[in-house]
């Protein structure tokens, strides 16, 4: 070796590095995108998928991470299980089998967000090219994590009650999906739920041809209006993989979700989450845990439900104010967040731009299409603004869309 | 649809779910059984790499979470970005830089333990079949994540300096690899910390050939014997993503480590972390911005190594006593881990249930073999016992090897 690290003559080309082939197909995901736009000051964003910041049990949680730290001590700190803490499981296993899954604690595996969730989903099950069946249309976040494994997608439209069951039953046999992904409750985006009798058919058929269910359920708690209807999980037993999360009836920065499934299923998740990150976060794992053992949860979850009611309707009522009549939206019984539609030949992508012009933010609906289709449509978030914001907000919304009608 | 699902006479059947080619290559880590086997009461367990459990800064970050919560309130609990959270960024740089690396905010993304970012590069250059140059023996959680993506291994043996280079060229040339992964100070599973004269050459090498190294430095602050050597993100810049992290310096249950490298191969782990778990625990972020600002982690880092030193000290001298002349190990210079070599026909592997049998264990080496050979060695972690369990463990390990020479 005559050459040395002095000599800089030679330096390091990162351009000429050969990614692995997976990575070309991945975008960034509009939420970056939205997540900047929402940090302009001024801007009233119905963009992002955020909580409520005034609604977090800020004191509880701060107690529960002094009360975790002087009991538990270095365990609290320290390398724990890649299952998760075994306090926080049993809790979790109680938890879910009071609320009528019938549920153990070795059913039970935490994750970091249900994020990780989705994409131990898509690891465990697909390889490229292989179909996955989604609601048309879905979570954008599920579509970065399936974009990963490079799925190929057989789409299922909805009507209010949710998946078209007699489409996904010829998708299933003309596709042979890997699984079915459904945000069967106030989904993302839309805000429509499924109907019980739309929910046992779709049982009925993942177990007729064998295909398992990812239920993504992470606003169910939070019903305000309606009855509530039985999960997926609860009326298909083993044929479901669900996925709760701690985000919406928390707080999302502590990323603490779990996955309750067949343990079988959940032996492979472990394998594939070691290697991700080996285990999620021990402290918050414990402040969840004592959050839940206090029974403070469950206040918690009836605030926020009177809460997002409120800003829901609040919402709908200047909508019906504001809007033009041409326009179409969905009335959600829970959930985040609604969704609207424009005439057919506008383009929610195309007055993104006018409306931040006006100092107010939405997300058009098109990355939440796995096709990229449905421009004419938008979603809005009405759990994170103020009750003041969403009144002025919806009123500049209606203004750039009247100003635009064609 | 006439079946209804109160007919369980049809039910799911998890066994015949068709997962993923690359799932029946995951073998699960020994980790999870190391971590059962060190939990059995009664057992002297050197067998994990778990820090000194009485030397987390307890007070100090139960008082950094009342601070943060207090200070930030809402914020210290939203969603926050897949890059990280901006202060502690800043925070990085700015250490990163006063350490001899010249680094902006911009070239640090924040993931959930080291586990991530290895998954990340992993991830990012690896296609089913690739080729990457590690040690022999390498990290075994790295093995894992590797595993995943289905790599092929061009392993690089290592004298007392490190990575033989002669080797490494003949590897690169022939194989093509996508990228060199080395824990280049104090290495797990060796101690082994790789000299200034061979790090400037592989870092020269892998200029000349324009592979990258993912430069894995979990103890490099762990140095409690000799002098401090560069570390190659400082002497190779842009060839070297440089993963660092606080489950060593800090605490690992709040699982915040981060990446340090060009800021185009950022933007591809970025995509992938959006889609893996969206973003890092926010609270823990914070919690570790506070106790870098604070300057109490440089007096905590000190405090470690001392601690440390002693104990490794304490082993070595315990094993010239108690173990037969014939072996050898080890003698690191810093962080948690020695390695040990029995008699060529010994086998680590057959002599752990005697040694369980006597309360106190070790991992064998196979597992940190990319070919799973190395059955005469086995890994010991002085980090994580107490001065009287060392004495006491090594006191043990001694009786069952001289029961048992052949």
């Amino acid at each position: 070796m005559s050459r040395t690290v002095a000599d800089k003559k030679i330096t390091a080309n990162p351009a000429g590095w050969n990614l692995a082939s997976h990575v070309a197909d991945l975008e960034a995901s509009i939420i970056r995108e939205i997540l900047k736009i929402s940090s302009q000051p001024g801007v009233i964003s119905f963009a992002g998928g955020l909580p409520a910041p005034e609604m977090f049990p800020i004191e509880e949680l701060k107690s529960a991470a002094e009360k975790v730290i002087d009991e538990s001590q270095s365990s609290a700190l320290q390398y724990s299980l890649t299952m998760g803490v075994p306090a926080l499981r049993e809790a979790l296993a109680q938890r879910e089998t009071e609320q009528g899954i019938d549920t153990k604690p070795d059913n039970i595996l935490i994750t970091s967000g249900s994020q990780q969730g989705i994409s131990l989903a898509s690891n465990a099950f697909v390889d490229p090219g292989d179909y996955i069946i989604t609601e048309y249309p879905t979570y954008v976040g599920a579509i970065l994590s399936f974009n990963f494994n490079r799925v190929k997608y057989a789409p299922v439209e909805m009507d209010n009650d949710g998946m078209l069951v007699d489409q996904l039953e010829d998708n299933i046999k003309k596709y042979k999906p890997k699984f079915i992904y459904t945000v069967s409750s106030f989904q993302n985006p839309t805000g429509i739920s499924m109907s019980l009798e739309r929910r046992k058919a779709l049982v009925d058929i993942a177990i007729k041809y064998n295909v398992p269910i990812v239920e993504d359920n992470p606003y169910k708690d939070i019903r305000f209006a309606g009855e509530d209807v039985a999960s997926l999980k609860e009326l298909g037993g083993d044929i479901v993989i669900s996925l709760g999360t701690f985000s919406k009836i928390c707080a999302p920065g502590l990323r603490i979700a779990w996955v309750n499934a067949h343990e079988s299923i959940l032996r492979t998740f472990e394998k594939i989450k070691q290697g991700a990150d080996m285990h999620s976060n021990t402290l918050t794992q414990l402040m969840i845990n004592e959050f839940i053992r206090s029974g403070k949860i469950d206040d918690h979850i009836e605030k926020l439900k009177v809460n997002y009611g409120k800003k829901c309707q609040l919402m709908l009522d200047e909508m019906d104010k504001q809007f033009p009549s041409e326009f179409t939206w969905t009335h959600p019984e829970g959930g985040l967040f609604l969704w609207c539609e424009l005439l057919e030949s506008m383009s929610a992508s195309e007055l993104l731009p006018k409306a931040i012009e006006k100092k107010v933010a939405y997300v058009y609906g098109a990355p939440f299409f796995p096709d990229k289709k449905g421009d004419n449509t938008f979603r809005l978030n009405f759990s994170n603004a103020s009750f003041e914001n969403i009144v002025e907000g919806i009123k500049r919304l209606g203004e750039v869309f009247k100003d635009n009608m064609p």
